[in-house]
């Protein structure tokens, strides 16, 4: 913990994240103002753009990253850039030594494995992209059907939407279930409570690398 | 329509913008590449923080914003301070005149009020903050118990994760049904298809003024 009451979450951004891995999760620790500070860091401090296009501005680099207690990595198609970031590995764990929770939405659990913070542990990722997320992690206890796994301070959470649930999860154990369900009821968000109900491990693997290459435009 | 095939959403930003009232709706509407083209419109061009302080990168301003066929609008606590703005409410009256869809989500239909744009339709917004919102729109319809509310080009979403379902729906309208089905579960996201379906009208003005101003501090 940093010493103060009100924890800090930083938020880690690159070139290519998905908006709602970013954004779910900040809604749930921002709606109640005083409760969580948030702050945003990447390489260095500026815009970083989404996908379809709209930049989020980073307010520190990791050089100048202020202590964490909450880490939080979003997925989305940059990941497969980032993982070879290796600034953005060292950071990553740098910081999970210290912070009290390192959260992963979507794949950006892949970028945690690459870092090796995952070895030995169990996690999950996006599904109908599984196979892509996981490649980086031989040594990890990887779980097909669960909407978010906690393994110690590593919560990792299913794609996208998925990370919404897992944020609620957290703030939770952080605040009290009480409170975490003020903020669902707040923000009217039907809430998804039970970790390993996983409405979408149907689709596991069901995006093939030809399709993402013509959506993407072979990014993958 | 601006004549492409690609149709134009803009984004309206302010400060203290709520982030999944934006977020939840361009995650759906830019989760596919290809599909829609994402831009942002603020006072100026330039980052606009969000209640819990990170910005986003507004790339336009009123003056200079393309022509759009789809405006959203957010809502959040800046809500009540923009209600005086009379250039964003220009915007909205001149672009409404033109756009296949406009849609607000949350107090964002406190907006729309406003600028006069509801008047003799049917509308939503936030439960909690329902007063607060419908107060600017005397000559509004204004639906208590809704997801979200569509009259004519104008959607009106209730309170922030509502708008994701509502995204959801006006993009069944633009693109088919199943193309919707397809970005909900590639996005991980169930989606809440009954707009008349609404679990949060139980909430209806809970949070009272003394409340929102402790916890706000007093934007209201």
């Amino acid at each position: 913990m940093t010493g103060e009451n009100t924890p800090t979450l930083g938020a880690v951004l690159y070139e290519g994240f998905e908006l709602l891995d970013l954004y779910g999760p900040l809604e749930m620790f921002g709606a109640i103002p005083g409760q969580f500070r948030i702050i945003t860091v990447s390489d260095t401090p500026g815009p970083v753009a989404s996908t379809p296009g709209p930049a989020t501005v980073a307010e520190y680099g990791y050089a100048d990253c202020p202590p964490l207690d909450l880490v939080l990595v979003p997925g989305g198609i940059g990941t497969f850039t980032v993982l070879d970031n290796g600034d953005l590995l060292d950071f990553l764990r740098t910081r999970a030594e210290t912070a009290q929770y390192v959260m992963s939405v979507c794949s950006g659990s892949a970028i945690l494995a690459k870092a090796g913070l995952l070895d030995g542990r169990r996690a999950t990722s996006n599904k109908q992209l599984f196979q892509f997320a996981v490649d980086p992690g031989d040594e990890v206890e990887w779980v097909e059907a669960a909407r978010w796994v906690e393994d110690g301070p590593f919560v990792t959470s299913s794609g996208v939407s998925a990370g919404t649930d897992m944020a609620l999860a957290v703030i939770a154990r952080l605040r009290g279930e009480k409170f975490a369900r003020s903020v669902a009821d707040f923000t009217e968000y039907q809430w998804h409570t039970d970790p390993d109900s996983d409405p979408f491990a149907r689709f596991l693997n069901a995006m093939d690398p030809e399709t993402l290459a013509a959506a993407f435009g072979g990014a993958s």
